[in-house]
């Protein structure tokens, strides 16, 4: 690639990048877009809906400081620790590579420039990817310059660790600092117990009261049994929607003017007494429903079981139960609003197939997703497009048109594609038997971060073809020396990756592209104000895996193409601004893993780094340089030994609340008056939504009266 | 090799057979054997010696009639568990071989022998390797034969599984059951904490009942701080021998004739009362030695800690205890005599770097064992022998001479070599940091497996050299197909190596030949009945990897050479009456593991059905069968989903007792009168025996006085 092309793709996307901060600083006041860009003010009454007309159209950056402003705490209060953990990892990434920029830009840069290999080669061949004169390809074989980039691979690991080694301490720490600051919640006092084996002539509810009876007397308090409800809960939701829409459709709101296209679409006028009549055959249909779910032979072999102290939950929790250990199996409680209703009754052997499955489901959709990168990365070869479509010549000819091509249609092509993958991650978590919506989201997380780094990663630097992808996993000999000479030539790719991805995908996030288009269209069907504000959740396993990648681009590539370093580090500037708005102004936490996602990113670092040394090791042998080659051998042994050390040292912590933590807040409680009401509540907060009582016609409330069902609990 | 080197190699083994187990049935008899081969009866008094001399050198097999008789409760009884895990897998082994054998002997081996391509290809070649006609290589390329070792492989695998499976529920059961049946014990009652933190100005001892009374207060009872006691030990265990030789020294004591040799070794006439003065001053050493170590600044930062119940102990045990996570580690307490006294006071750190430090040791260890290796594989090719020591050719074309080279020098050079493996495993494994005798033995029976399958199979099959050998494992594609090469022109050598190492091996184990020839020379020398009586305990680490690999070569070559299946066969049926009358007149068990044998047992015959599978897919793909070979890569992947499953379904009840069995045995504990005893001996168990009060001098009776020492305990 050209030095041209990247300033092009640079100034494209700079340009781009000034013009929308504008655009969103004069959009995010407009009242209409609150809804958008500011939901959360506007679910918390701070933000008024200002009519000043003029000041509304006056762009402004004091968002960008109001952005900035807010201390962790502040964070942490409205975003929980999974915000936390997520701007940590901003941060993390902020300071590792200022320091790898700052050694990439002053030191590397230069040897590198200095270097006169691809001169002295072929001077026609670097006019053409003058963008290699930056890169270590420069330098010649047995270079002595080289020795800088082997200190600068040890500097850098060195920082990266012992940072991952405090970040992961620091984490660990805020982990047990918000257990400790929190309420008492139902989650600390329940276990959900499955495969509860079957008892001649008892029921579940009678054989789960029984073992924990007999085998934990001293701290059981109350189960809940869980009931086969998915298709119940179907009739539920519907009745639920039905019931909106009739509200919304009362008399008594009112009657709005609608727009020519509206009144083409709604449907003639339907008596609102039939509806009424609808809802109350649901009602009763829903009323039979639970009646009949609750009977004993509907019931799942699975209950939430409750404790009257944490010590006693976790105890019950850590201990093997049965005989058979496929019975009676332990898992934490999720949030009581944070279970996965729908998970299906699946028993030990189930469950596991299913994630074998999974696994192969999810190795499928990445050998098949290889099409669009092989495709995507035609694209970058000029010559190869114009071999399958002739008739393009003419047009791929001029210049600006072939530069926007190789700088900037591939990125994009790709990064569309890879918009569909996150979704379909989290709907093969979804089956694969998680109990929670966030166990799904860190699941699907994981699978994005790996799909991701294999997809494009590892798909564009072999992009030679498919076949010799795989016919290199088979040689591991030569794996290194070939990704040594595979991965610096696909440099180019990734600046300009960085430069349109990495920047477009942090201002789409900041214009939340998507729901601004959905609302605009909205509005200009039915311009009401009753639209019912809709707080979305932070998707993490969406946004994670994107900004890690970049991390992996930038560590990956910081020696061999340092000029990439400015790029990311920029990227990470921009990401820091927007993410922290968005927290502050859009997103809500639904529910809180307590820093669950950290492990996955700290791995995913050592990952980088140990990637990073094989390419390093690869190279030295590539450029004869036998010592330096063999003394890089013992970084990744130390890097993996490292992160072991990390693994043994602070996993613990973020598997379990340890005995220390939990006698301390269980000793706290018991002088606390208001923990008889919590035990009252903890008995009845793992209800199932679908079994609540539910009333729509008659008074207009949906209220939630008293849950009297038949598989409560039973105090001891 | 020829059938008559086989035949040879078999006639001389069966002689000597039959000849070692008629000179077995008489020394037996002579009372002064007794000690060798019967300890356990004479300790237990059950065995008179008899002083009729006649029968006692008429020859009997009534040996081998008491050895089969006691069911396998009595075997529970008198050699724990492990002795039955022991011989279970002997017996699962002889079922194993009994099914592939009929189907070996009647159905793959007329089918080899029907085949003619080694006649087609090389009339001379085969006659010098006539042995081959039983094999899997005289079937021709695509023959539609091979279906029937197809057939096979699947029906001996399903067989071998599900016998798999029956076992390990079994095992599991009669853990459960063992555990049900024992009294109570300290071990059940006791953990063992490590890296307890150090605190400003309070002892060990006090910050340990600080914890635990803060953290488990309805459970915990006492505690037992442990010393640096390795410099106070080694002078205790030189006061006892000293003590034991004044003793024997004792004029009171009848003055023995002594032989010459004896009398020329023994000293000059020492005075007893110097030996009086030096037990004087060693006990005043002694004394000052346990004030000085019991002080707090020699502790170790470690503590055996009881509880009141076993839930009490399983619970602190399985919850993690403290913010940092390499704090207050909890590991089941062992057996108080199974404590290996001397484990070195390591730290979280020191611990697991002297893991990786081993397991480097056990790799370097098994690269230097190639030597011996690849020198007896130079004693099967005589050509090569010839060639590098020409003057041995007269002797070598000698017929007789190269049929015992052939047939027998080769695996008795190796199994001589391989003697001096476990021992060495088992040092090894004792300076990991494993804090018992029987946890030392465990990880040194896993490391003697592993490096017998490496160093005999592997190493013998890829014989050519070594560095060929590494080649290999570089080259993943090649291996299946190098295997299928390699492991079928060595049948032969692992036939002979079957009857020549299986037979003697279990026949030295019979005769005990060391310790036979130890008692011999002692006797000779100093012909006293005042010899203490030293029972030995099995050394499973040392026997049970030497059967496990038996087992190996039957499953891997059943279908390659089926010829190897009787004499394996033989091998098992020889084993079983062995080791049933060692069990019984031997050795007595020093510890109880609890089973603990058997995964490791399981995870090796999974492992070799996994090499045959391997084995058989790259055989399968050489003669060109590609739907057979097709059809054979489920195999594999079902036996290790298999194993997946055994592993989840069975392990926890290995690793850990469940709660349920727990509280069952403490219920019944409640009202036993004979607790109360228990606790204060369960207070003092875990003393450290240097650091109990020892009096040589005076009155001589080497008395245990009450424990009065700082660190022992304090009920709460």
């Amino acid at each position: 690639m050209l030095v041209s092309a990247l300033l092009m793709s640079v100034g494209i996307n700079s340009c781009l990048c000034v013009l929308l901060f504008t655009l969103y600083s004069v959009l995010r006041k407009q009242p209409h877009n609150y809804e958008v860009f500011l939901p959360r003010r506007l679910a918390a009454g701070t933000s008024k809906r200002r009519r000043n007309k003029v000041a509304r159209y006056i762009p402004s950056v004091r968002w960008i400081w109001k952005s900035w402003r807010p201390s962790e705490k502040d964070l942490m209060d409205s975003s929980g620790l999974d915000g936390v953990v997520f701007m940590r990892m901003i941060t993390f990434s902020l300071k590792v590579f200022l320091f790898a920029g700052i050694i990439g830009t002053f030191v590397l840069l230069p040897v590198n420039c200095f270097g006169d290999q691809l001169i002295q080669i072929n001077y026609a061949d670097w006019s053409a990817n003058s963008l290699d004169l930056f890169s270590v390809a420069n330098l010649k074989t047995r270079s002595p310059w080289l020795w800088v980039h082997f200190g600068a691979i040890y500097l850098v690991t060195a920082f990266v660790c012992c940072l991952l080694y405090l970040e992961f301490r620091y984490i660990g720490l805020k982990r047990i600092e918000h257990f400790n600051s929190s309420r008492a919640q139902p989650q600390q006092f329940t276990i959900l117990v499955r495969n509860i084996p079957s008892s001649d002539g008892s029921s579940v509810s009678e054989t789960v009261d029984r073992f924990f009876t007999e085998n934990h007397f001293s701290t059981y308090l109350s189960h809940v049994v869980i009931h086969r409800t998915s298709k119940l809960r179907s009739i539920v939701d519907n009745a639920k929607k039905l019931y909106k829409k009739v509200k919304h459709k009362k008399p008594d709101a009112p009657r709005v003017r609608k727009t020519p296209i509206v009144r083409f679409f709604s449907r003639k006028d339907t008596p609102e007494d039939h509806y009424e009549k609808v809802l109350h055959e649901l009602e009763q249909n829903i009323r039979l429903g639970q009646a009949e779910v609750s009977t004993p032979g509907k019931e799942v072999r699975a209950a939430f079981v409750s404790f009257k102290t944490r010590y006693g939950a976790a105890m019950a929790l850590h201990m093997p139960q049965s005989i058979n250990p496929t019975y009676w199996l332990t898992e934490p409680a999720p949030e009581p609003h944070d279970v996965h209703w729908p998970f299906f009754s699946a028993s030990f052997m189930q469950k596991w197939l299913a994630k074998i499955v999974i696994v192969f489901a999810c190795l499928l959709l990445t050998v098949l997703f290889l099409v669009p990168v092989v495709l995507v990365q035609g694209l970058t070869n000029l010559s190869a497009l114009e071999y399958f479509f002739p008739f393009l010549t003419l047009i791929l000819s001029m210049k600006i048109v072939s530069q926007i091509i190789t700088g900037y249609l591939p990125s994009l092509i790709l990064q569309t594609s890879l918009k569909i993958v996150p979704p379909i991650m989290e709907f093969l978590s979804s089956i694969q038997g998680h109990i929670c919506h966030s166990d799904i989201q860190k699941s699907a997380c994981n699978k994005v971060i790996w799909f991701t780094i294999w997809n494009v990663f590892f798909a564009t630097v072999f992009s030679g073809s498919a076949f010799y992808k795989l016919s290199v996993i088979f040689d591991p000999k030569e794996i290194l020396v070939k990704l040594a000479v595979a991965v610096p030539a696909q440099a180019s790719f990734f600046i300009a990756y960085v430069v349109t991805t990495g920047w477009t995908d942090t201002l789409t996030e900041l214009f939340r592209v998507v729901p601004f288009m959905v609302s605009y269209v909205k509005r200009s069907l039915e311009p009401t104000d009753d639209n019912e504000l809709v707080i979305p959740p932070m998707r993490y396993h969406r946004d994670t895996p994107r900004v890690l990648f970049f991390g992996l681009l930038g560590i990956t590539y910081f020696f061999l193409a340092p000029l990439i370093l400015p790029f990311i580090l920029l990227y990470f500037v921009l990401a820091y601004v927007i993410y922290r708005n968005q927290f502050i102004n859009v997103y809500e936490p639904k529910y809180d893993t307590g820093g669950m996602f950290w492990p996955m990113i700290h791995y995913t670092m050592i990952f980088s780094l140990v990637l990073m040394h094989g390419i390093a090791i690869g190279l030295f042998a590539l450029k004869k340089m036998e010592l330096a080659t063999y003394l890089l051998v013992p970084l990744p042994v130390f890097t993996l030994l490292f992160n072991e050390f990390c693994r043994k040292r602070f996993m613990p912590i973020f598997t379990a609340y340890p005995a220390e933590v939990l006698t301390k807040r269980d000793r706290e409680d018991q002088n606390d008056p208001r923990m008889s009401e919590f035990y009252n509540n903890l008995v009845t907060a793992y209800q199932d939504p679908a079994l609540l009582p539910l009333r729509f016609s008659g008074s207009r409330n949906d209220s939630l009266t008293s849950p009297l069902l038949s598989s409560t609990s039973s105090e001891v």
